[in-house]
């Protein structure tokens, strides 16, 4: 059965497909695409498990393929350019459709290119991981990223559709799944006190890749991420939630090296940073507190920050990331499960504090 | 005295200021930023003229400035994260805002890294060459040129306004001052008969730069740009009479190698063109196509295409530029002078009559 969200976005509003064998039918995809010419952005890993399937879905279509190497560390503006190099050498016009079949990064820069080339161009997004089906798929944020920060370059294109077939779940290894389980508990977290306690109950579920527990907790990942985007398109005020534990944890993905740390277990870390912030000010129990870092380990995800990070590090990372305002870095805390709030209305020492209780 | 206009687009609204001295007025600047964080892209020929001028009006602001390479073949990619590399290192936030001095390579490749840096920061033109000035620096198109093609990477980003000081036109050689009248002239021929004729007989005092013809040329070109972007900001239609003669030109630039023939030189030659097939097709007097070639002629701009280029090349090179629909290229073609209207209805014998005509 499919299960169809729709992000309300007036004349760029479009639809989530959740459920399986997606790939297989072609009438879902078909009425996306407004041209012959398709360009189709994916990577070597994805490439060999599911390019022929979305090739058969499209064998009336002029499709081409580009096939990227496989790492956020390849989230470059090089490798992005592989990509304009495909649309130019095969004379794509301005009525191309890009697709982009793969994870987070496929999706961010497969997006960002449809967002330049030739000014913008349609692009749909088929998410191959729980956490681009949750997270990065939703939303038309796209981006590369540059050595000192990551995802500074970047645009809002919203994609014509997205197809989250958990079929390509089945390929995923128990790395991506916590990586993507941490997202869904932000979700929890954030806004949604209920769906966090789900969550716990059904951990074993979804670790073990129950099928109907899987598809639920991405229905309503996508829900709470739809709402979100809906009401603040260009984030300039809530949308900016979604970020709790992002600012941490961009410092620990750019320290660490694109591509050591996955996306989701950065951000578990930097949850867990932001919650024990947060207890300090005394918004957040010592019991919540831990009831966050717990269920980040059941889910497999890393709590401590890596070897080697120190307090200035952080904070020289911290203070470059997108959240800045004023010269003061805000942050994304929580007063209470289900309820984060941006504040940069916090003593300094006690970051400070946070930050020295995580460092080596 | 300043003369201000606008390009009315609901809250992305901004003014074109045009005059004297206007870089030695801080507080047309001032209005325009909104953070103490300001870079300034220049080029090497530019910067040891104006950037002193500039950093004087922002003594007040924490102001860098970066300095590229000088010329069109440096309007790509690698140069793009040299602006990137700069906001970085500077720990520049979202709130930071780009100014554009320079030419409209300047103009182009900085409103694209503001377009993309943080998903989008504000930015001042200050166009200093006459074809920035009366074109490229108004209407919010961006980009950064592909080897395979011209302006293929890009955004729709509108400055925060456009400063364009006439005095900076004091130092244009002769060549840049001839570019520039190719855009002038354009106007009159898509939109602007009188406008065609007044400038037929200022010609004289336009190349000798008198400083008041000038200024009428200018205001009279950027009030017919404003009101074509005001009614078209995304070129879904008359918007795209603004590319008279660009494809033709967009494949001498390519073709030629960037940065060997001047912009201005290459539309020339490409309204030549443009106004060939229009005779041919019978929309054009033979009488009026002379009087465009001689204009342009008069101008000091070359009016035959360079030696090398073959149909087979610019027919390659014109049916990847941005006009294509449905393997049509849509060309913009003349029913008379002042009257330019979009046709893919030609003969394709036609068009290749033209192209063997100036092909070597």
């Amino acid at each position: 059965m499919t299960k169809t969200l729709s992000v309300q976005l007036g004349k760029r509003s479009y639809p989530i497909y959740i459920g399986h064998n997606l790939l297989l039918q072609p009438e879902l995809i078909y009425r996306h695409i407004t041209s012959i010419e398709v360009l189709i952005v994916t990577n070597k890993t994805i490439a060999p498990l599911y390019l022929q399937l979305v090739l058969n879905l499209l064998h009336n279509h002029r499709c081409k393929s580009v096939i990227l190497p496989d790492g956020e560390q390849f989230k470059s503006l090089d490798i992005l350019n592989q990509i304009f190099d495909q649309l130019l050498i095969n004379n794509f016009s301005k009525q191309v459709t890009l697709i982009a079949l793969g994870g987070g990064v496929i999706g961010d820069i497969t997006g960002f290119a449809a967002a330049c080339y030739q000014r913008g161009v349609p692009f749909i997004q088929i998410p191959t991981t729980l956490l681009s089906q949750v997270d990065s798929s939703i939303g038309g944020k796209t981006a590369v990223n540059h050595p000192l920060g990551k995802n500074m370059i970047g645009a809002f294109h919203h994609p014509k559709c997205v197809i989250a077939d958990t079929n390509t779940l089945n390929t995923l290894n128990n790395r991506q799944l916590s990586s993507g389980l941490a997202e869904i508990i932000k979700y929890g977290l954030i806004n949604d006190s209920k769906f966090f306690s789900w969550i716990k109950q059904n951990m074993p579920a979804l670790r073990a890749k129950d099928p109907l527990i899987l598809a639920k907790a991405i229905e309503r990942a996508c829900l709470n991420k739809a709402n979100i985007v809906a009401n603040d398109e260009f984030e300039h005020g809530t949308r900016i939630l979604l970020n709790f534990g992002h600012t941490f944890g961009h410092a620990i993905e750019t320290g660490m090296g694109y591509g050591n740390w996955l996306h989701g277990e950065a951000i578990s870390c930097g949850m867990v940073m932001a919650s024990d912030l947060s207890r300090r000010l005394g918004w957040l129990t010592i019991k919540d507190a831990k009831s966050i870092s717990d269920l980040l380990k059941a889910s497999g995800l890393p709590i401590t920050t890596p070897q080697g990070m120190t307090v200035r590090q952080f904070m020289d990372l911290m203070s470059i990331d997108k959240k800045i305002k004023n010269n003061k870095i805000r942050l994304i805390l929580l007063q209470g499960i289900g309820n984060a709030v941006i504040s940069d209305d916090y003593p300094s020492d006690l970051l400070t504090a946070t930050l020295k209780s995580f460092s080596h």
